[in-house]
């Protein structure tokens, strides 16, 4: 491997594990703040992507359908009590254009419900599109390609 | 995300994966000199810090104490015999005041037992507070928060 | 912890990364590039390597049988298709002389099958050799020690 621009690595890796723990502590009010405004979400299953299928059972299109979204999830779904817990390696950057970095980042959701087992719930990885302005980051897409094509229960809170 | 220190970055992501893979080598004996003399080291249920209950399952506030656990593992406790290995997510640092650097990542310790499968032992996230001196990293205090609350068996090993 | 060279740790963490999306991708003619020509990869259970029994279930000592390999699970191999996910940690850097680094990385790979849900298939560490050059890492040696000493499927894909 040849050397990438550790600052930019620094910043890619360092979003992603905030993402994760935002994600695990609960805090679904802040997650939409990881992307730009004019975002697209997506999570879909890797037999789609590979078969070129393009649909994603949550697909959303700007931060406020994510807004929207952490809204329904506080007020309106039901789904099990759980906690979640991500485990995500270093991310892979996969090109880089003015101030866009693609990347690509392995992810593991471990979920542990009322029981108290912690259980594989989804793993795949992220694909991403990042913005970088300002020494920050922010994600313009990311599509959460999944290898776990049997989902426990109602995908719920955000991968 | 913006830019955090990449120095002070690695140093925190170097001392967790050496104290993970100290732990996995079975190199008990290393273990305390990871932490301060004047440590804390707490393994504690999610439920109980969410609920503001301090009651740690496993409580330790001096280096000795960590030695004496050692003593006590490799000669009194009685336990299965297994293998751990833990993965671990890059850290998010929460604070820097001064020396003192406080952190968050989130840790699975797999465990694998004469049967030869592996199974999920214990998620959680470590909550930690690190002294930095001299361009070295050592542990001022680590709380082991876990997701799993129904352990199978002793937890004897540390996390 | 001491002071790491960012740089150095960086290439080796790179190559971890991409290694295992490139394995995860099924990208598998693209393995063996990884490797030097005159390379030593070996898989083998942990229970040997601490007692001193040198017998590894996979043994290829030049990239030519890593390319063998590849083309045997292409064209003649049987075993059950699956997706396989890697999930690894942060390097541990053992050594550093000249232009060679040892370094040890835990790591997990999770499989899907069929029925959709994912599996701990095989954990363990990485014990690695690498040579840098021009700002590029290869792997010299890679020992894939793993704790998971009942493997459900034949070990068919590279760990």
């Amino acid at each position: 491997m040849s050397m990438v621009d550790p600052v930019l690595q620094g910043l890619v890796d360092s979003l992603n594990a905030a993402y994760c723990l935002c994600l695990d502590d609960g805090r679904l009010e802040e997650w939409p703040e990881f992307f730009v405004d004019d975002c697209l979400y997506q999570v879909i299953a890797r037999e789609n992507v590979d078969n070129g299928l393009p649909a994603a059972v949550i697909y959303c299109d700007s931060k406020g359908m994510l807004v929207d979204r952490v809204v329904a999830l506080r007020q309106a779904n039901v789904f099990p009590e759980h906690f979640s817990r991500h485990l995500i390696s270093r991310a892979v950057l996969t090109g880089i254009d003015g101030d866009t970095v693609s990347a690509e980042a392995s992810y593991a959701v471990l979920q542990t419900r009322n029981d108290g087992e912690t259980r594989i719930y989804n793993v795949g990885k992220y694909v991403d599109r990042l913005l970088i302005k300002d020494g920050l980051a922010k994600l313009v897409s990311r599509m959460c390609v999944y290898d776990t094509h049997r989902i426990a229960t109602l995908l719920a809170t955000p991968i």
